[in-house]
């Protein structure tokens, strides 16, 4: 839920006069992600997305960002593409932010994800690996494993506090994935943040994906990993297999997983879990509770991680390859 | 700033099944408005508002309110329609919230209110009185008079923390209000809430009021006394006399002011600051801090309290009726 900056229309009206989108009618705040600020705009010709990029986004990588749309698009996935003030630059300024106007992509996400939507994910997710391959920009996962250990140094000092035990359990797991993290896998431009409501459908279709501000270069099968643990365990805490396989089947139907990829999807899977733990506990213990945002729980990332440490294989996740 | 409740597309599409409004394309939560949940909607046929209304807001005065909507749009008013389901009530309910679909209106609100939107406001104002006259459903005001009293021995004892001599303050100024309220002026359904973030404009020309949960039957000149508070201050606090003739004179070209009317403004505008004071004041001492709400500053309306306080007549708003 963000909406930091208000706008004036006056000076959305001065921001807006290059773009050739029509008249402005409307702009109205939404109650969508958690790092920027977001308006959805009604013009005479149509509906677009304003995004104010806030302090926690770098600037420097928002050429990668929607350079990334761009491509994409222009391969014909689905998703928001960014409109280019005449033939400006597609980054501009408004309210002393960098500031974008991008297409606006109907659709809607699975508040209950089911089988029938991994399937559509797994696929969705390939065709954007194959596609973001020619994409000449790069951009280092910021949020990978050479990250989690400053970000648990810094939680470490407090973690017994959220639950006892915490410390002993995490810094014994983040040894372990460093000392075991793979890196000769096939890598290229991946999402990075594919959870649920970033992945649209209109009717069973999946109309489109979002919310590229985490997209950068790292292992394919990392996005896979991200994704068993956001769109495969239920409520209640239990890993619901059906989903995971149909992620991993509809993934492999337009790209085969290396037997390699396959093999490591445990040990990715348990590093995924520790790198969402590892930022909702930061912002547990760091972000103050009057701000206007929902603060995730942490330990929900705990019994994932936990639950990934018990599988030894792709099959413990009920995917048989062959 | 407010989506309280989220909603999945199962429990929409279900709700919205009787409705005759297209196939639902996309949904998002806005955050505009501090008493309800808002959805902007898109579907096959244009654009929706859908409200969840939260527990601030008594059921039983929803149909008042709608039908307020449905009657003024009737008289030609530009202002949002409660769409049917069919031929059942505009009244349904969702996510176990009363709830309603309601036209989207286009249209901005003035974050820097000009004279001409004073003055194109004051004619809207005149018209919604005139229009709503022969409305068959009756509200009383919940915030009028006889409220502050109660709110304000709710507030009292912590007064003095806020700022020092406010107990004596208020006290002396609510019992002045209470001694000396008018009640023998023109009366009928007024609106009762209208600041700038209510009432829309494309380019110059107003292009609708919204958000009538406040609307009430009162004294149509205490609905031009809450504009004169909610408009007419500069951000430093100084009184725009230009503005206040552009509301009064717009007003007048379409319901002349009585005389008694006019000589009751500056009571009724100490008591529409003590009102906005004492419900702000209110919110500030007992809304949590963690809540998803901006608190208003109670004190920007203490200092327009005095202001009016200072005025003997119209004329000590600029106003010459003359």
């Amino acid at each position: 839920m963000a909406v930091y900056t208000d706008i004036s229309e006056a000076e959305l009206r001065a921001f807006l006069a290059p773009y050739a989108i029509g008249e402005l009618l409307s702009y109205k705040g939404i109650a969508e992600g958690v790092e920027n600020s977001n308006f959805l705009l009604h013009t005479s010709q149509g509906s677009f997305i304003l995004t104010l990029y806030e302090k926690r986004v770098e600037k420097a990588d928002l050429p990668f960002f929607l350079g990334l749309m761009e491509h994409l698009a222009q391969k014909g996935l689905s998703c928001p593409i960014p409109v280019h003030p005449g033939d400006g630059p597609a980054l501009g300024e408004l309210a002393g932010r960098p500031a974008a106007v991008i297409s606006f992509l109907e659709g809607m996400w699975p508040r209950r994800p089911m089988p029938h939507h991994c399937d559509a994910l797994g696929k969705a997710m390939a065709h954007f690996h194959l596609e973001g391959r020619d994409f000449s920009l790069k951009r280092e996962n910021a949020l990978s494993v050479s990250a989690w250990r400053p970000l648990w140094d810094s939680c470490a000092p407090q973690a017994d506090q959220v639950q006892a035990g915490l410390a002993t359990e995490i810094e014994s797991e983040l040894t372990a994935l460093e000392g075991s993290w793979p890196t000769d896998l096939p890598a290229g431009v991946i999402h990075a943040d594919l959870f649920p409501d970033n992945v649209f459908f209109l009717g069973e279709q999946l109309s489109g994906l979002i919310d590229f501000y985490f997209a950068c270069n790292d292992l394919f099968a990392y996005d896979l990993a991200i994704c068993l643990n956001a769109w495969c365990f239920e409520r209640d805490g239990s890993f619901n297999a059906t989903k995971a396989v149909a992620l991993l089947s509809g993934y492999e139907t337009v790209r085969p997983l290396e037997s390699a990829e396959m093999d490591a999807l445990p040990i990715l899977a348990r590093g995924a879990s520790l790198r969402f733990f590892l930022t909702r506990l930061y912002d547990w213990l760091t972000v103050p509770d009057g701000a206007m945002v929902v603060k995730k729980d942490p330990l929900e990332y705990l019994r994932y991680s936990r639950f990934h440490r018990t599988v030894a294989t792709v099959g413990g996740y009920g995917y048989d390859p062959s």
